[in-house]
């Protein structure tokens, strides 16, 4: 098993990797099989390279999409879930949701499975 | 598939039963074949009966625990996941950990599956 230091800075490269639009960076984080279901409610990604192509229909709106942390993180075993705020730059305006990611590694700590739990529609203008 | 408000209200009843220390108001939260991982890593519950000696099990040391929200809830079709504080009360003491709880729902609203992210290395004393 991944130990927490491992596990922990995937999900930082993670973070780091989306918000400065690094696609390649952002798939190194994951497993080749792993899946993804962002947000949850929507079809599963199978494998990098359907998760490339999700990366790549995310990014076609948004200039830019930051992943900031809201300061909960729970990294227990292979498993882990933490809080944050996605802010996409939008034509000069940023629009953030609130979001739960819950993730599940391998032993090399790259991402087997991850589940990313906000509701679109509640996006809405960012206030900061 | 239960409505959101639905889902809402059982969460809701969930919290305000563990705080209350009301053993039957918790179990009728779940439906009859739920499954518990609380926290993540441990033995899965299967089951009322089972998931009524996990309470039974939590609540020999502390004279209560209350579960205080956080303040972030996504509920996504039949899923949820939400931020908490479980706060117990032990020997004039408070200990508090912060917690990220992952749901599914059945049509009736009733909880099918919860996992409660906490690491109970992470337990503090209450500051407020």
């Amino acid at each position: 098993m991944a130990d927490q230091s491992s596990i922990n800075a995937t999900i930082d490269a993670y973070l780091a990797a989306f918000t400065a639009g690094d696609r390649a960076g952002y798939l190194d984080c994951f497993a080749e099989d792993a899946s993804l279901e962002d947000p949850v409610g929507t079809p599963r990604r199978e494998g990098r390279q359907d998760i490339g192509a999700f990366w790549d229909e995310v990014h076609v709106m948004p200039d830019a999409i930051e992943l900031r942390p809201l300061g909960l993180r729970v990294v227990t075993g292979p498993d882990a879930a933490f809080t944050l705020q996605a802010r996409a730059s939008v034509g000069g305006q940023t629009l953030v949701v609130d979001v739960i990611d819950v993730m599940s590694f391998d032993d090399a700590g790259k991402i087997t499975s991850l589940r990313a739990f906000f509701d679109p529609a509640a996006m809405r203008p960012a206030t900061d």
